[in-house]
Parts: structure tokens; sequence; C-alpha cells
């Protein structure tokens, strides 16, 4: 931790520092510049925290050096990089996973029709949402419950696990015993109590990023899940805000290098919704690829003029089939291989 | 609502557009540019967005014209703005209402310490937190019911009414007890299951703007809390994240006037935690009665050195008598009048 | 200067630091943390910045710490804030200035109904535009030299000192001959030849902040003129780019009490282009006296209907005088007097 | 261009529109809603715009369909994307250009040396500023006339044509005398006399996207350019200006395929700048080729730690050569091939 002073700071100011640091058992060490003085602090920086220094008289800056998470960081796992499993399939440094899938679960047929889309271009992860949370009261807030029972069927007829969305504590549970992945979305990043209730159902769970939210807080709030005891984390850039207009969100693809630098979390990324437009797909998810993602999660529908959300952004089969050629021959230059689908979940034929 | 078709629409789409509307029960009015074609769209809006036009051949882009929120809309109180009571305490637009007190409630004697300051510069309610949403889960998290309890008492001290936030849906019933009004912070403006469970609960809400939420999106979130059957919502913009550092986040002044015109609802200032800086409050403060502001919510603490949290900005006594000072004479300059505290809540002495 | 050296620093790399800042003249003490190491650097920090620390072995950040502006600091003028003088017109912390005029100069008789409207509701500085910097070619450019002359002769009409914009160095000399005072628009924050030309010219400068600038860069802008000679800078904040869209750009209304903190140069807010919407103008206007700005700058159209440039944003004759009034009592309550205009220009009648 | 009228316009103020748009030449078409009315605009969009009609009363919004650039645009060039020549170099659809050099020339040698290692590894163009526009007046601003016979002499000796940054009018003419292309910068994008003059001089200009730029600003400030006759202009997206921290800015790959889709001016990225971080520059020029980028500009330095300029992010040798090899199997992947320098440069040695 580093504390500038103001430049009219006094000795006593400086020395009450200085005695405050060490009363709570660190060290501090006093630069004397021209202008300004600086303290530089050693020992147990959440110790300082609590000292709340930065309203000293005499402060002027406050700056923490290491970073406040402490689980999800590099650090934490000097091995390497962490590979998660869903429902059998790896998401890490090693493969490249294509999870796709309605937007929302709209009826067992779309759904199956959307998850066969998926699985013939090489997705080994189904991902559609049953709880939908829309910016209006007005628009299609998903099935619930039953959302999830076609999930279940769907996966039983592909053999696709299920990656589905969870947007209240209190549904953890339920959502956990049908699914294979939490999803935690955009606007819920910084929902801190179902951050913990997520990382306590024992399911992997899927960490999208705040389209408001810096990489740190992202991390930040993967740590409120892992505080839980759930590792099995894999982050999801989705595009941040801007005042760019021509795309819905700006796509962050520098965010991947910069949280494998952080984190040992595998990180993904979503085209569809970040760009918001289907003509925007391809070529994003082939950037992620060649940028580093560990795999991409796209949206699908077997009829996206039909689709009760986000259909302009949704693939249709021919979209899906050049997807699936570029990001093959893509993770093969990036030395990835596509992961494949487990056959646990294929019911007997 | 607006279509434009591309360029290189044919007539073949255009008709199947009008089509689609009229067999909605709509109408469309076609213009024929000479690069492209404009089709207004007369009818009922939401049913037009369940036809899912944008995904249709040849269509380039649809806007919507008529806004989305209605029960928080100018349009469905032509009476003029809205005056929301709490605890007795008018919010409005005849008066100047200021709200004050500790952001995080830490102990009996810190909380009454702050609300005896508050009430002594003027405050009408005493706003306190006793769940606290933190970006870091090593961070202080406040005293959950315990914290109710210590904010309960203080009102019988003092008799200010109370503000508190609530984090999740399942705390609602129990906050709701306890509180007089609801807060619901920037984090959770788009937690849906959170604004309705506040909606139905009976309580007036005050709904902060999301730092990174449009002004709609911000409607929107109090359309949410509207159809629950609540229509007391005070609207609090606090700073919204932009690349400027200097401030924690930009205050957004222009919000209040362009809310005004858009919506009845009553609509405050925090300066406290946009700035981020004790030394902004009283000019922010200003800036805010001056743009036509129903009040002010500041942070006060006894102590801000001790603060568990948000202690930098947090006013002492002698900032607090002269904000208090400063708003009475820009109050009657807008002409309004400070709001009054009520005297139901004070114990027979 | 603090350098934070990486986890895995060696001791070599310290030292090597720590040499390299010696050898500079400078000093370097070093604090070694549990897992980090800290330097920090006392002496010339110009010259540590020429040292490339950042790309050192071992170095993971380097701050700055005093601040890279110098001439228009507020250490830089230790009696305190600058008061600078526009044709006889002071623009200070004493005075509330209003700056009023059309967006362009379309005409003689266009540039004296608005002058006469401006002065009439007490502006005391004439702005208008002859080179207009737009963002479509195909947009009205201004008309040049011409409008010069018709400013020129509006003042001799009227009495009212002429600000107005330059957009190109060498087009500098020619707007000094008829300005008092030179803009600079917020397009042309960052081009530094045209900062160094008008610094050189003799004129006072109003520096309007980049829509996209942070503060300090702002800042820096004026040290380029400032470095030229020329310390009679005003700055004035008129809105940065964020992602809410029903305000052309965000008034950063907290700018001016973080100016005043950092620089003793005037500051004044420009509501017209920030908000770009008519009924914004007097709510932010007020908000602008109240948060401690120096004056105001508002665009003025005897017809804006009829406006070539801006017209949705400019006020007419009963906006003015409503303007006036408001302005008038909170300059009062903020402990300044309205500026009043000086009898220089006015011809003998 | 379709204007939507308030709810409460009346039938006057709808015919009076009518009746302006008809006398401008034009047809309206209007469409009667429930709460709103719409008017279609048909004929001379330029001319419509001159009619102000925004501030025309009952009028709500005017929103503009067609783009206002027009020699830019994809539908100007119905016979696909141009290929820009730079000193014998193409740059567009069929090839990948790697376009290297140091940021600021700062003496011969270590210019000739950093030409040598992007030649060597592939690059066909030379890149490096002999004029810096730079925040700080105190920091280095380039060897000006001097370092563009440096570069001259580096061309001589390497074959590789030479880009290079132009920041005011006056120096357009003799920077392009040695220049084979002249670059305009981020800060500079809005510099419309800047934008002129390089579109006069008869050399291909890139212009960088400024950073706090829409896409649809960066195509109008092209389309400055192209309007003084020139259309060998190619674009370069560096990175906009958001919240985040961890990098210096976003680099925006989605502007990459929307711009294709617009315009018909080859578009390439500069990785070095947005990231401001040596090790993001190869992940991030990855991205750029495979989200169909023409080309990337890098940073390259035989010596970064003692660059006077931007040395943190300048590759090295070992860098270069891993940057090189993975283009080059990217661009076959993307149908491109790698573009050959060209010879007539070279001194017959």
């Amino acid at each position: 931790m580093v504390i500038v002073m103001t430049p009219d700071a006094t000795e006593d100011e400086i020395e009450a520092i200085v005695a405050q640091v060490e009363s709570a058992g660190g060290e501090a060490f006093v630069s004397r510049g021209v202008s300004r003085t600086i303290i530089g602090l050693i020992g147990d920086v959440e110790g300082f925290e609590t000292l709340n220094l930065a309203s000293r008289p005499g402060v002027a800056k406050v700056t923490r050096i290491s970073a406040k998470y402490k689980l999800v960081s590099r650090e934490h796992r000097p091995e390497g990089r962490s590979t998660v499993e869903v429902g059998g399939v790896p998401i890490g440094p090693d493969t490249m996973t294509l999870i796709a899938g309605p937007c929302a679960v709209e009826s067992p047929e779309q759904t199956l029709a959307a998850a066969v889309m998926a699985r013939d271009a090489g997705a080994t992860l189904l991902r559609g949402g049953a709880f939908k949370p829309r910016t209006s009261p007005y628009a299609f807030q998903g099935l619930g419950e039953l959302g999830l029972r076609i999930l279940a069927d769907v996966r039983a007829e592909t053999g696709l696990p299920v990656v589905t969305e969870v947007v209240a504590p209190h549904d953890v549970d339920m959502v956990a015993e049908y699914a294979d992945m939490l999803q935690i979305g955009t606007r819920n990043m910084q929902n801190f109590g179902l951050l913990q209730a997520a990382g306590r159902v024992g399911k992997p769970v899927l960490l999208k990023r705040g389209m408001n939210s810096t990489i740190e807080e992202w991390l930040m709030a993967a740590e409120y899940i892992a505080q839980r005891g759930c590792l099995d984390i894999v982050l999801c850039e989705r595009g941040i805000r801007t005042f760019e207009t021509s795309t819905r969100n700006t796509l962050d693809v520098s965010a991947v290098p910069v949280v494998q630098h952080l984190s040992h979390l595998p990180v993904m990324i979503d085209p569809s919704h970040s760009g918001g437009r289907r003509d925007l797909v391809l070529p994003l998810s082939r950037a992620a690829i060649a940028v580093g993602s560990d795999g991409v999660l796209v949206d699908v529908h077997p009829c996206p003029e039909e689709a009760l959300c986000d259909g302009p952004q949704a693939l249709m089969t021919e979209d899906l089939r050049e997807l699936s050629g570029s990001l093959e021959a893509l993770a093969v230059l990036m030395g990835r291989r596509p992961s494949a689908a487990p056959r646990r979940y294929l019911r007997a034929s």
C-alpha cells in the first residue's frame, strides 16, 4: 500500500500515519520528496484497509498495490491456468469449447431444434434461458421451471450438458437440480447474494462480465463465488457499455489476455450479445479464438424471426456451419483441440 | 413504431411487413424514398414488439417511438408531478428534503450521533445501511437485522423516519418491518426480482440509478416496481461511470430535468457517492437544488476517519452546518420549502 | 514518482533501478513488502520521465505523483485564483459573467439582434462563431473573415467585447485582430499547434474541455498555451461523452470544483452544447452558478428555427429574461457580483 | 428522414411541416398514430437539413436515415472494397499488410535498426513519427523535418515506403515531400483543416479513429479528405476511451466488420497504442487479422527501454518474429496473402 501525502502535510501528520501503521503491526517507509511525501506500507493489507487512512489529515491518496482477489488470482494456482469440467466437457487452456443454444427456451420443439443445430455444428454444451432478466417488465420473462424441464429433456435427447441462467438466490437450488452449469448474467454480476448462493450449490458457474464493470470488479465478483467453495468458474466477456452506438456493446477482446494474466480461471467470449447483430457473430467469434479465448458462446435459433428474445443476433444453420469450420481451423492454429461432447447423457437408443 | 428498410429491400419484403402488421390488427404507412423505404406503424406497440420485425428480410432498423414505461410516465399522471410521503415527510415538487445519515450502521452510538447531527442540520429522514453490497467479499458487509434494530431505536430517539437499503428479494419483508422507505442501490437497479419484491411490500422505495444505466433503463426499473402496485417511488441520481478518474463517478445533473420531463416521480441527488470526496459534497448539493432536484441524500459520520465504509466522503458537523444553511437559501430561491420533520415517531419524553 | 516492482522482480533489478535514479541525480527509497517492492523517487521528475523506467525489467508500474502541469497549477499562484480581463470585463472568483450570442454568425442583422438580446439580458461578452468545425463537410462551415467583420461591427454597436473561435494555427493572427478573446473548441483541445499559436498572440483564450478529455489532459492543454506566454486562460466545461443518449453530452459539473482545487484559472460552463436542448439550458445554468462556476456561456438566436447551426439549443428572448433573473439571484447568494459591461467599445452616439 | 411529432402537436403544426417540405421540393408522408404522428420525408436530404425542422413547433425528433457520408460509402463503389497502394504496397481485401516501425524517429541508427527489424519480420511499410502530438508540452515533440530526412534515408536503405504523421495543415506539403503515406492521428481526427489539406496533397492517407469518436464520425472525417480529391484512404482503429483502466484504451475490433459493411475503404488495426502494453500486441494482432482487418500497424524499437516515446508497448526482435509467423498463418486461413515489399526504393547496391 502506498500513501501519498498532500503538499502541505505536516511532520506531525506524517508521524501519526507511521504510528498508526506500526500499532497495527505493519512497517512504514517514508520517502520525503521536494513537494510531497510518500509512505510505503508493508504488512497485512486487509488490516490496513480497516484503518481508514484515506480519511486521516494530510493524506492525499491511498493506493493499494496488491490485488484484492486471492482465490481466483494467478498466484493462487502456480501450476497454471485451470480447466473446468461441465458435465464431462472441459473448458480450459487446451481446448476450444463452443456453447450454443437459443437465447430463451420457448418450447420443446424450438429448444430441441436449436440443440440439434448446435450439436451438429460442433457445440458440446447447450445454452438456453428459462429465467430472462429483461429491461422491460412487459417483455417475455422466460418459462421458469417449465423451461428447465425442457432443457433437461433436450439434454437427454442430444447428450449436451446444459448451461442456464439463474437470476435470484432463492432459485439457485432448483436451477442447480436441472443444470450442469449455472450462468450469472451481466446485470447480476454484482448481485452478491446470488454469487454467494451459486458458489455454495456445487455446480460450475459461468460468470458474465457486467457491461459496466472493470476487469478488477469482475474478478472480485468471481472471488465472491470462490469464497463459498466453488472454484469451477468460467468467466465470459460479453461487451461493455461505451459511447459507440453501431453495436449494442463494445466487445472488449483485450480482456481475455488481461484476465489470463491476472487469474487462473478459463475465460470465454459471447459475440452474440455484445454486437447484437448476426453479421458480427462470425468475425467476432474468430477474433475471440485468435485472441486466446477458451471458447465461444453463441445464440442459435431454428427460426430467428420468431424468437421471443434477441432474434436479430441468433445464428441460423448455414451461419453455424461456417462458424464451426472457421473455429476449428483457428483452434488448431492456436494449439487447441475442439472439446468433444461427452456421451454420458445420451439415452440408450 | 418506425421501420426503415434496407436500400435493397424488395417490394415483396415491404408488402410482407405490411401484411404482418395488418394481420396483427395494426396499420402500416409506407413512405418510398429514393434510396430507402420507411414504414410507419400505428396500433398496439406491445403487440408489434412480439412480431420480431427486426429479424424479417429487408428490415434495416426498427425504432420504437413511444416510451416503454407507462405507470411512471408523465402522461400517466396528467395532474402533475407526484409527492411521495415517507413516514409523514413529503418528497416532491414543493419541498426540498434532506436525507442524511451514516453510509453504514456500525453501532448504536455511532448511528445515534450521526442521526442527531443530521437532524440538527435540517435533515428530516435518516439514511443508514444495514446490508451493504460491497465490491470485495473481504469488506464489511453490514450488521444485517441487528443494524435494522439500531435504526429503529434511533428513529424512536430522534423522530427521524428511516431509509435503508435492501439487497435481496428474501430480505424485503424483514427490512420493510423496520424501515419507512426501502432503498435499492445502484448495483441492484436491474435486479428485477428485488424490484418486484420491493414493489409488493407496501413501503415507499428510493431507487438509485445504476451507475451504468441510461435514464430510460432507470425508468423501466421503476416501472417494474410500479407494476407490482407501488407508485411511491423516489428516483435518486448518484453518478454514472465515465472515463474521468478525478471523481469516483460523474454526477449527471442533467438527469434531473430530463427525468422530470419524462416522469411524474420525484427525483433526488446523492452527491456523496458520485464524487467520493468530502470537498465536493457541498458544491454538488448546491448544484442539485439549483438544477431542480427534490432533495439531496448525504453521508454523515460523527468520526469519518473511523467509518467502516466510505469514510472519505462523509460530512462532519461543521460541513453539515454550512450545507444546511446553503441549501435552505437555495430552496427558497427555487420556490420550495424545506420539508419539516414529522413528530409521529418521537417518544414521549 | 512511485515505482511498483513485479512480484518476481529480483534484487538485481531493484538495484538497477536505484542506480539509474541515482545516476540521474535523484534519490530512491526502497520499501520491501511481503509480495512486492515499492521504490519512491525523489528529485527531478521531468528527468525521471526520460529514463523510461516503465520499460525496465522487473517494473510493474510507474506512477507519477506530482502533476505534469506547472504554470496553470494552483501552486504556481499562491495568492489565489486568477481573474482574466476580456476587453475590460472580468472573469474570475468575484464575478458571475454571462457570455451569450449566436452559435454561428450568419448575417449582420441576425448577429446584431442576438447581441442586443444578450446585452439586454445582462451578458457582458458576445460570443459568435465565424469558423465552425462541423462533423460533416456538407454542413455550414461559417462565414470566415466576413463573420469576424460582422462581429467587430456589432461590438461597435453594442459595446460588447467579442469571443470567437479559431480552428487553425494559420488563422490565429487574423482572428486575434478582430477578437477580444480567442475560443478553442472541444474538438481542438488537443490540437497542440493551435494551442501554441493562440498562446503567442497576446489575447485571452477560452479553452473548452475536449468532450473526451480528462481534467488532467485539459489542464495540460492549458499548459501548452501558458508555456507560450499567455496565462489569461479561461477554462470552459461543455459536457463529456458518455453512454447516456437523452442529452447530447453529459455536463460534468463536478469538474468546476475539481479544477478550482487544482488550478488558479477561472472556469465556466457552457450548458447549451452539453445538453443540446433548449429546455435544459436554464436548469443547467443555475446548476453551473451553484456549483461555483465563474460564469456561463449560452447560445441565443433571434429566430432559432432559422439558425444554420445548433438551432434546437438556442435561447429566445423570453428564456433569456428568465435566465438572467435567475442567475443574478444565484450570483448574489454565492457572494459574486454580475460582471458589468465595459463602455470602451461603444461608439459615441 | 423521419420526423416524430410531440404527443400534443396540433394539426396546424403537422401541416406546417408538410408545407415546408413540399416548398423545398420534397414529399411528406404522414402516419397518424394513437399517441403520436410520424412524418416520412422523401427528397433531397441535404436540403431538408437546412430547414432546421428540429426547431419547429410540435417536432419531437428528427432522424436522418441515410448516411451523411457519400464518397467513402459502400454504395459509392458498387464493385466492392477498395485497395489502396502505398509506394507500390497494396492495402486491401486481398492482402494482409504489416506496417511497423518506431513510435518516434529518434536518430538515424535507431530508425534504421527498427526498420531492418520490421522488414525482416515481414513488414512492407515503415512507420515512424517526426511530429509527435503529446499530451504534455514538456514531453519529446519529435525531430520535425530532420526526422523526415532520416525516414527518407532509411527508406533508401531498406526499400520500405514511409508512413508518417502530420499534425498541422501548414506542414502537409513538407511532410508529403518525404512520405509515401500521411498519417492523421487520433487527436487530429476532427482537425478539419488538416483533413482538407491532407486530402489535397495527392498522397494516400492513414486516418486513425479518434479515441472518442463514433464510427459514423470517423467516416465523416474520411469524407472530408475524400471531398478534396483523395480516395486513397486507409482507416485505422486504435482503441476507444472507456471506463476500463487495465488497458490504455479499449480496442474496438467490432469496428472492422462494421466499417467494412458501411464503407469501401480498407481498415487496419493498431494493437500497440490501444493496449499500451507489449504483452497484448501479439494476441490483439491475431484478433485483428481474424476479425477481418486488412493489416496491422505495430510499434517496434531496437531498445524499448531507451525509447523517447511509448517504450512500454514497443515490440522487440523476438516478439516480432512470433508476430510475423502467427500473422502469416492467420492470413492464409483468412484467404489473404501477405503483401510483398516493393523494390522501387532500394538503392542499387
